[in-house]
């Protein structure tokens, strides 16, 4: 940073009257670059923690790798930016079916699109995973309160893999996709099955986040955000469990409810 | 949608011990394909309001037109979710320069490349624009007022252009990149200077936000969200006002404070 580099950046805070200047903690932008077998593959903006995560989730939502050990080699070079990955399949450039000229919703070129590769890797999740009503509050409420650096700063999106009974682990991003990414490749390197898994996520659900869900083998994301509509068509088809507005003991379930175990019985749909 | 098309998403309701099955209004998320000089040129998932606005806002981001009358003919068609357009100057598709390999840090790949092309399109903003605290925190909340639609369905993002008076017109997006290029759009066709006004915004300030605000060369921009040390260091450089964090009489001013006229002359650092 320019004037403060270790303390903060200075700020003005203004509260009321009260005006001060004050060092203050800024989320990071961390620009990482994916050398994929020595051919630039992509950029990632993002917060600068489990690097490595994050570089394998996004292969696999890219559809690059679809295991862990598909990875001959990865080295994160944080003081370039830059992460070199080979695989024991070199993949050639041509075949990165990467530019894909798709915007997403929130803020640039989507990394998936759905109406042309997706449909035809997209497939119905088959979760046998079971849930209370309350056991969703608590994950939610468990997740908040793992985010510390949100509390901070403000600016960071969490995601974490969860079972009925509790958060196995929380990743957090300035990017929501990239968190989501980061708990993918954890998952990936320590081989952890879907199986009766859910994500809990602080972010919105849009199609993108839902298809990410649906490579993931997941049958259950549950949202302290939004979701639009066309994730909630997308989870009706892939029989993703889609639960929103997660706030306090409030909360909406819009796709597949039969896995909330213990709703009134007049109100499952299927 | 599957159940209820007009009437809203059929949802399950939780709050507390109570239990009820109600249609709930979705955020839409609509795919708009740009059809330029009759290439494909890039797909965008919106909202589907003021898609010329929005049209027109993500060409000139691109760095496809400076003017709103380099476009010769705009055609957009809601029913198929394509819009064609063809310029005066036609541009060949391998001057699109679209395909960098970035990722935002919000979802997707990013519009821009602040390493490579923007750092050297970028600009110094020289807005004269004066403001005082109270005119931001009173434009702030008209913003606020002003998103219905976000108070409905509580996903989507906010931006307006201003005077330090008031507000002068306000566009909403699921994508907070699309809100901005819809106003980046709607000043480009009324041809409104930049000149003393600002941009209220309910979303985060990242890097790509900040590169967006200086190619509409807008001196200062409010955000009711936090921001990323990367847009901090971006306007340093480049004269734009950060002020972040807007909430309720709170604010917090990052750079160029000279802007904001009434702060005690201690605290002025440039």
């Amino acid at each position: 940073m320019d004037k403060l580099e270790k303390a903060g950046w200075k700020t003005i805070k203004i509260k009321g009257l009260h005006q001060e200047s004050v060092p203050e903690a800024i989320t990071t932008e961390f620009p990482l670059t994916l050398m994929l077998d020595g051919h630039e593959f992509a950029t990632i903006v993002c917060s600068p923690s489990e690097l490595e995560d994050l570089t394998i989730g996004f292969l696999a939502s890219e559809g690059i790798i679809r295991k862990a050990d598909e990875i001959k080699e990865l080295q994160v070079d944080m003081y370039t930016g830059f992460a070199h990955i080979s695989l024991h399949q070199p993949v050639q450039p041509q075949q990165f079916d990467h530019s894909s000229r798709f915007i997403g919703s929130c803020c640039g070129k989507s990394r998936q699109f759905y109406f042309k590769s997706d449909a035809r890797v997209a497939k119905t999740v088959t979760s046998k995973l079971e849930i209370k009503v309350s056991e969703c509050i608590m994950l939610m409420e468990d997740l908040l309160d793992s985010s510390l650096e949100f509390q901070k700063t403000g600016g960071v999106h969490s995601a974490a893999l969860a079972t009925s009974d509790g958060l196995l682990y929380t990743r957090s991003d300035i990017g929501r996709h990239n968190a989501l990414d980061k708990v993918f490749g954890s998952m990936l390197r320590g081989r952890i099955s879907a199986k009766e898994k859910l994500v809990v996520f602080s972010g919105r659900i849009s199609s993108e986040v839902l298809l990410k869900i649906s490579k993931m083998g997941i049958g259950l994301i549950l949202s302290k955000s939004a979701v639009t509509d066309l994730a909630v068509q997308l989870a009706n088809d892939l029989g993703i469990t889609v639960i929103g507005f997660t706030r306090g003991d409030r909360m909406n379930i819009y796709t597949h409810s039969h896995r909330v175990v213990d709703l009134h019985p007049d109100l499952q749909t299927d």
